[in-house]
């Protein structure tokens, strides 16, 4: 059993705001991160496959093709977004790091042509990142 | 002569485009950068200082001042912001790189305590920069 | 379960050696990291929290939470200090990475104000670092 | 029980492509990565060891003594080297990260003085790594 | 007057050694960097252009055009081969980061849609880059 | 003419006080840095000499020998030590960035066995450095 991982990064921007509140407890309870024209960052997302070494190529999964899903499942949909409005799969969620990782879990948990995922890391800054394993 | 710097950074959320184009020659133009919704980045900011060393202080200019005047002229006027829409001093700007390095230096140059503003370094992401020196 | 975590930095420094043996038992066990008048460092804590997701808040804890009680209970205390003499949570420790990074857990263990702590990771320069997990 | 880590990095060519194969089999299967002159990365070696901190010392290990080590049994063996041509401990192995990783556990494993080793994570660029904790 | 950058990286391998020298001149120059069946490293490639802003775009050149040049005049012809063997403008050429540098700035000088090359700066790891600026 | 830089680290100690002042009036001028005890941190150096290509060798200077005049002339002297007390040619000088840098291109400005020393660069932490250019 081995991990491989690959890093991809896309740019995107986003409000916290949790709609079923006012504006002024989203306010208390998210601080700038509600501001209503909203912010964004640089996002890095690194994910974790796990799997046996096919001894035929020596990989667990082609790095190529892990870039691939990850790019056609995930990235090229949040890459120069707005996460409250141009993202499917995080319709009816409040786009904090903690629900995007949980999101991109599901949207790779199938997706791979081999191994297992183990886990989704994703940094919003380089001080501060979410980790989600399927527990 | 020596030259002193401080790097910080800021979220933050921006729409490249044109008012005075149409939606067709912004897309054209500016490509995913022009998505009406936005996106955003993680900006990171290096300012240099460059003067002579105090020999009462063995400093050019304290780093703390520096950070305070990047601070209250600059960064909290920028982090969790929308660049096209919250900035006062990005008014009327397309909000590229380019054009808020130049705005940035504009906030600065004047707002030092000692030495003399070098160049302003604007970070989109880990890949591009523009570099300003008051050329 | 998902993990969050969070990175501060700080700056000290500090003499590695045991005040029950002599100075060349000192000198032959740590080498010049046993320099009688110290050396130091800029050491990053990555701290991580394990929790379930606040479906009203789309967070397991408020980074900016985190971020307070890692700076009260910890940063404030070590930044710009002396690990052998300016720290009470350090009194009477070898201040190597290992028994820092135990100290800072027992400072962190109890003042989350959600979540639980998962683990302390402390980096003494870009090569090395020790991650404890309260096992 | 602590972890402890330490980082090395090593510059090495490699061609990957399994001998068993034709060259249009291995051209298809591994790309520009079997280009038969080669290619080359800076690879980054991450060795984790876990054991208890010894009250004397206040160490697991000291990281000298693994920094000697990682550079004995493998850093000086991989370092400036042809990982297809120059390596007895890759001898008939293809120089993928996961075999790479597997080799140098095997060498590790019960060359450390004290502690037990955990993991070995080793980046072939700033975007992949693999991880192999001997399961 | 603005100067704005864009980095990117290219994995290869090669020899150092001058071939109008013996071998036991190449290696009494060069050591382990004229290991017969090379080494190799993950080159970053970080390209300044200056020039004026357009008012029109708020650019100096649109950094999707610097890439794409940077790509099909540099980086594809690089990247994962053998600096020695498989690139055209590096014939007769000690792949030397300085001489692989000045290389770079001939094939980009002309190729600029807009704006004037600045300076060409080649890592060849984190602690060695060389800068040529066509002086 | 072409540019080649080295980056070294070093992990030392100081206090910044100047001793022509009370302790009040060095509180007052530098804080938390000059708390009595000390603090330090894991300075990075990055020496770039400038000079033309030989064409035998395809190197400005063989970056091994930087690497070994740096060593030998400053980083030697300066690892895991107390700058305040432990360093001959900082004697008398306020362990500042700044002066630190000035000291370090004294130091190395005639060792250089070919190319011309062009600027001595002194990160204090990853956001803050000084460049000295001997102007």
């Amino acid at each position: 059993m081995i991990y491989i991982s690959r890093r991809e990064t896309f740019a995107a921007s986003h409000r916290i705001f949790n709609p079923a509140l006012s504006d002024e407890e989203n306010e208390t309870l998210y601080g700038t991160c509600a501001n209503k024209n909203g912010h964004g960052h640089n996002y890095a997302l690194e994910v974790v496959v796990k799997g046996e070494i096919d001894p035929k190529t020596g990989y667990v999964l082609d790095l190529k093709d892990l870039k691939r899903v990850m790019k056609e499942r995930v990235v090229d949909r949040l890459d120069h977004k707005n996460l409250n409005l141009d993202v499917d799969f995080l319709r009816d969620t409040i786009p904090t790091s903690e629900n995007i990782a949980v999101a991109v879990w599901r949207e790779l948990k199938d997706a791979l042509p081999s191994g297992e995922l183990h886990s989704v890391k994703l940094y919003e800054t380089e001080k501060n990142y979410v980790e989600y394993r399927g527990e």
